[in-house]
């Protein structure tokens, strides 16, 4: 039977490298990008697990507020809201737009599951050309908890009207897999350059190194 | 009331840059470090909200596998085993040692408190000379989870015989501090270089830039 997708957003759809310039720009270094995404998993997975919600923009803001005091850099409101706010239209990876077209082609019923705002993950969505694939655009913050957290996988399962069973998270990020395989989902892991899997956790039935060739596996393996 | 004061260990009293070299050989690259330990704690985390436990050394490997994998790089058994060991001999930070005589010299209660396994904890503590000063080292592995969930912290209270609000957490890490405020405990912040705290999270009454400064804030705090 087929599995209802859920896909991840940020860097698993759309290209995170799009916020570089503005790292650059602000603290002469577009790497503290990386280290600035990485901090925001981190409170991220830190808000779940001492159960203290905080929407996506704002752990996003507060992870900037931390590389710039560690930098020891000035920010400006508007250097915060350029970064944060450029998230909203960030470009589709080269391989996104034609995935999503066989996904559809084969009769899948899609939706996005993104840590990011109600608000922000339509404009992401829709700026990449993407919302018209997607059946729905689930939110995190209909149930006051961020991804990895058991209870947002199986809320969009709800939403779909199905099991956790028979949804598959689709992401390129090892974090956001094992939480979804420990929910009870399927997963399959876009292995983007740069992306690993955790080798502590099961590994997914699918994983390939972009969206079109993660549909192939996909279409085979539910066949 | 004197608190029992409850030591992170890696980074917070132990100098974690003892393990650039190991980086440097392996990796072409000591920066790799913190890249690793970051990965290090995001694992953690993960464990924390799947509920899938493992030691921390073994989070440790699978890291630095991560880590290999990442960067194109094969390691060999010794390679894990050279930085991972290498954790057992890090040299304490040199404040570390005056701040546990000003602290004992004030009649603190003192133990560690880090995801370090049991036998890596004792080790790391006697050969940093810091075991003396301590009248327990609280092993994580009792609770089958690793910080910042809030039952290692209750646990830790626990063994001490004393309630969470009677405990103080002393770390260099915002995570550790915020899971354990979050638990209904109290904590100290040392601020050592590129160390901030979240500002997400409430803020500790104790922060200073090193474990003499944190031991004088403490016991004007507590007098």
């Amino acid at each position: 039977m087929k599995s209802v997708l859920l896909f991840d957003v940020n860097e698993s759809l759309l290209d995170l490298g799009a916020l570089a310039p503005q790292f650059e720009r602000v603290f002469g270094n577009g790497q503290i990008l990386y280290q600035w995404f990485g901090q925001v998993l981190q409170t991220a997975m830190l808000t779940v697990i001492t159960q203290q919600y905080s929407d996506f923009s704002s752990v996003g803001r507060s992870a900037l507020d931390m590389m710039a005091e560690k930098h020891g850099i000035s920010l400006t409101d508007d250097d915060r809201t350029s970064i944060v706010g450029g998230m909203r239209t960030m470009p589709p990876h080269p391989d996104v737009l034609p995935g999503f077209e066989k996904l559809r082609a084969a009769g899948y019923r899609m939706a996005s599951l993104t840590n990011s705002p109600p608000a922000v993950a339509r404009a992401q969505l829709e700026n990449a050309g993407i919302a018209p694939f997607l059946d729905n655009i689930i939110s995190v913050d209909d149930v006051k908890s961020l991804k990895p957290a058991a209870k947002v996988y199986h809320y969009a399962a709800g939403v779909m009207g199905v099991e956790p069973a028979q949804t598959r998270l689709i992401a390129a990020h090892s974090w956001d897999v094992a939480g979804a395989m420990s929910a009870g989902c399927k997963a399959a892991f876009i292995s983007r350059p740069g992306m690993v899997l955790n080798p502590l956790f099961e590994r997914p039935d699918v994983v390939a190194p972009d969206l079109l060739q993660v549909a192939d596996q996909i279409i085979a393996a539910e066949a």
